[in-house]
């Protein structure tokens, strides 16, 4: 018998997951060239050079009981927490120490450790449709219960005068993801400030805390050279998740890092806390060679080129065929109107030509569907026939 | 403000992590030669040169897309969960397959993902005193009840009478951990049998089903060609957690895994729920590198001769001086009976020599203070001289 939380988590699982699996089993029925499976975001740009020179360097200098062992701090190595402050305060100008960086498993231990250290059973969080399916389970595993801002199809920007509506004395945090999974859009900064005027009335409304947190695997893929502002500059409860899952292409590898500054509120005991949930949880603490390797990659460019022709690319085909989708400014997807309003029928439509999707409902959005591009070229130009034959069935 | 059930860990923390950040500052402070850090289970024996070799062998051979990329499924790899069934099935006569496999963030990930599947909020997990004090706080993540046999100071061998008596109808694991921490005894064939009986009986009259979760990274470290029985062959509902922490070297690394036979209750759900588990609580995939190194590696032995001399040297040294000790026989760790009643008193005493142990209080056996002897042989020589002024103090 298994708890009757995980009941209902077994039997909904992931829909993104499920697609990913379909997919490896149809490629190995009909090969990989033949199959267009745009559903995980599983970076396809392999880790730079650096990387594996990175990790061989270190194997060929370092004592291997200093390199494989547990770190002193559950936060990390200081050395590879200082310098990742320091990275972000080049780039950013923002005035970080090692003792604001905690390294994490990936950004999706980053977020259970921030949820599991600030959220109380019935704290609400509130996330803006559409948004990545899993936030909704980090906030469960800590009963805490998701608030949904309903989604703006025109921009997918946030909706502002609904956010200020539903803000309420229990609104403990507010997840955004810019680059967005699955819109691909970048919040610009009016975004952001009109944000947090908003969450700074509310907190003085209510005598409460309310915490930003900047989920921002995607940070490094913005397009056209737009801005990403950073967003403890314009909000002093923020705290930042960050991975270098998609930016050095080592999602497998679970490497990023939260952000706690020291103008968050009660900074001291949330960095703590963070410490012990790392502990706790069993992270314990994020894989040591890979905190290294990091520390050494920080400056690497990410290659964003490759993404940026397939955005191109694909964001122009589909157009041409009719397809309604906003141009995305950052990330690897693209968010596109289903023909049919439920866009599960869509999605079955297209398995027929080996066309995987994953329905909008997956993050809060019927009616879209949502492709990730981070594929192959050839994936993306030879699926631009089959895209129009599926077409061809709602004309 | 941080949520109410960190507020208590934040404030307590860990003894443990503690001595271990005290370790380091005075070793700065006098010289890592003049402390004697025998607080954390840090291992000291280098990682075999295998792990090096595998890791360059995998960066030259593999594509990076798919050494660092996420796995196909949570449970990781599926050549790896077949390879780990099969070294299994080989030394155990077992008869695993990859699906009762998954691959986790150290034992401390594992011992998460089977909890948040198996607890309901009031569950009873039954641990025996002495136990690692963190199973306290994993039990605690899913709003478990932990509940304590109390330790048999002659043998720290389980009780087993008192066992019968605290199963109840909410019992739904029990958690050994053979050969252990912090006593380094090991469970004979015997006990397990007895313990096996027990829970059988009880599953019976109460019509429930009783996990029994085996902890078990130490497994490799036995001496004297001890056996340390492997548990599903005595119990059908047993999940088995290990790690490569102790085995390989590897703590720093986060790699281990979940074996949940087929024989276990409902184990296909189990199967799944663990997977789920892996991901939602943000471990997503366990490091994918590492998952290479240790199919890579997993017939190299352990050379446990270097903890094998710390033990007996450390023992027969302590014992001469007057202390109390049983004769561990697996792990690296002795327990200590403290001269005084209130053992943080003897710590503190110990502390003023540079010798740092932790206090029993931290494995709920308070009145003995372990040691981990997982150090320099030098460091053991030389804390010789220094524990003999300690024990002066109380003749």
């Amino acid at each position: 018998m298994i708890s009757k939380k995980m009941e209902n988590m077994v039997a909904n699982s992931s829909a993104i997951r499920a697609m990913f699996e379909e997919g490896n089993r149809l490629a190995k029925i009909y090969g990989a060239e033949n199959v267009f499976d745009f559903s995980l975001g599983n970076p396809n740009v392999p880790a730079p050079e650096a990387v594996k020179k990175a990790i061989i360097d270190l194997l060929n200098e370092e004592d291997p009981v200093g390199l494989h062992g547990y770190t002193n701090s559950n936060a990390g190595y200081e050395d590879v927490r200082q310098a990742v402050a320091e990275s972000l305060n080049g780039r950013f100008g923002t005035n970080f120490a090692a003792c604001n960086i905690t390294m994490t498993v990936g950004a999706a231990g980053g977020l259970n450790v921030i949820l599991k250290a600030l959220l109380n059973p019935g704290d609400e969080v509130i996330v803006f449709a559409p948004y990545f399916g899993e936030y909704r389970n980090y906030v469960s595993n800590y009963d805490g219960v998701v608030v949904e801002i309903s989604p703006d199809t025109e921009t997918f920007q946030p909706k502002l005068d609904e956010f200020e509506t539903k803000i309420t004395p229990k609104t403990r945090a507010v997840i955004v993801n810019t680059p967005n999974n699955p819109t691909g859009v970048v919040y610009p900064e009016e975004t952001i400030k009109k944000m947090a005027a908003i969450m700074e009335k509310k907190q003085r409304e209510y005598g409460t805390d309310i915490y930003l947190i900047s989920d921002e695997p995607y940070r490094e893929l913005a397009y056209g050279g737009i801005e990403v502002p950073y967003l403890t500059k314009y909000y002093a409860n923020t705290v930042v998740g960050y991975s270098y899952s998609k930016s050095l292409s080592l999602p497998g590898e679970r490497i990023g890092y939260l952000v706690i500054p020291d103008e968050a509120a009660d900074s001291e005991n949330l960095i703590s806390a963070a410490n012990v949930a790392t502990r706790i949880l069993g992270f314990v603490n994020a894989p040591t060679l890979q905190q290294k390797v990091v520390k050494a990659c920080l400056n690497e460019k990410t290659d964003i080129s490759f993404y940026d022709r397939n955005r191109e690319t694909l964001y122009n085909g589909l157009k041409e065929l009719g397809f309604e989708c906003i141009k995305p400014e950052g990330a690897f997807y693209l968010f596109v109107k289903s023909p049919v309003a439920d866009e599960k029928e869509f999605c079955a439509a297209a398995k027929k030509y080996n066309i995987l999707l994953v329905p909008g409902s997956s993050f809060g959005c019927p009616g879209y569907v949502r492709i990730a591009y981070c594929v192959a070229y050839e994936t993306i130009v030879n699926s631009l026939p089959k895209f129009k034959e599926l077409a061809a069935e709602y004309k």
